[in-house]
């Protein structure tokens, strides 16, 4: 940094390439990815920011193959319905999609939202509640960039019944289940998203077109 | 990059650094911050992640003084019902934050999510429609870093009435309120939360511990 506070250009370019090539995995390699790393990733998450600085993001590991059988099966359910809502040609190339690498992917975490934290004594959270929820996605995002930045591929798998997660982990009252990610090293670096790839969706020019009021 | 996928371990470092760096600032310079950046930085937005590549987030630049000043009255009748909530010590420490720099940045933006897109095709959002705001929010944090990397802060104000502000900006039917965003030079540069400096708020371990299942 010369100028104070500036990041040098060179860092710049770096981050947008980090940007790009931050893809949504679902093809991994069997190589392990140590405990410690996925530790050290999950304590990055101490820099990312929060309502009120509330906080409210719990990360769990899932080792237990039973539990992960339990998840995968909502999955499939709940990837089976979606199949039947589309027609034609769309629903064809969504049954060739490959949309979760639970099986290959060596690391599962589940992230909630833990609503009932008074961590932040309830800040920025009073009109907008679900703010606490968009903490929690800051945070999985940090991850997600460190993860990649080591070489580390993520996917975010939705495509799940959240009240099933969450009775699958057993986990505390008050934490709202938020995403499944499957960690892991990538098959292949990509740079472009592979639901573009894959002919099922393109850039939408409105997500980058200002609107002036 | 040496190894192919990973970035090297000086960027990393920098990385960690910008994630630390990253505030969320109240406190402006009057310097100006020119459109383009501000186009820029939206559109670097292009690159982050979305649930089945819907890429929702649909940016405001609020120019109209008469528009940023509904909304600052918004903010006023949030932040007194807030302190109203407070009391003794906590409400006395909750009258001397600064929780906002509306009247000082020079750049006001809103963020919405387009619930009613249809682009990605509805993919990954079946169960969890909440994915929409997620990736809206992750958009959101994409801009933040990128700013930051150009020494550029920002804050994000959420006591605010969603509803109001949805009125106020005059937003397309279906546009959901996520954000506004206020952003300039910083005053200070800082490395640590705002609310933990104030003596508001700690670290909690909670958000960084791994549970396992």
């Amino acid at each position: 940094m010369t100028v104070p506070g500036v990041f040098g250009e060179s860092f710049q370019r770096d981050l947008y390439t980090l940007f790009e090539s931050r893809r949504d995995v679902r093809s991994f390699k069997s190589d392990p990815v140590p405990d410690a790393v996925v530790s050290e990733l999950v304590g990055l998450t101490r820099l990312s920011p929060s309502v009120g600085f509330s906080q409210p993001w719990r990360f769990v590991r899932v080792d237990s193959a039973e539990r992960r059988g339990v998840v995968m099966e909502s999955f499939k359910r709940a990837s089976a319905d979606a199949l039947a809502s589309y027609d034609g040609e769309r629903a064809a190339l969504y049954a060739r999609l490959k949309l979760a690498g639970f099986r290959e992917a060596p690391i599962h975490l589940a992230a909630f939202c833990d609503d009932a934290t008074d961590t932040g004594k309830g800040l920025g959270a009073k009109t907008m509640p679900e703010t606490r929820a968009y903490s929690t996605t800051m945070a999985i995002y940090t991850l997600w960039l460190a993860a990649r930045a080591r070489g580390i591929g993520m996917g975010w798998v939705s495509i799940l019944d959240p009240r099933e997660v969450e009775r699958a982990l057993d986990v505390p009252e008050g934490w709202r289940f938020i995403a499944y990610l499957c960690l892991g090293y990538p098959a292949t670096y990509e740079n472009t998203p592979e639901l573009l790839r894959a002919g099922w969706e393109n850039f939408d020019p409105r997500s980058t077109h200002l609107t002036i009021r």
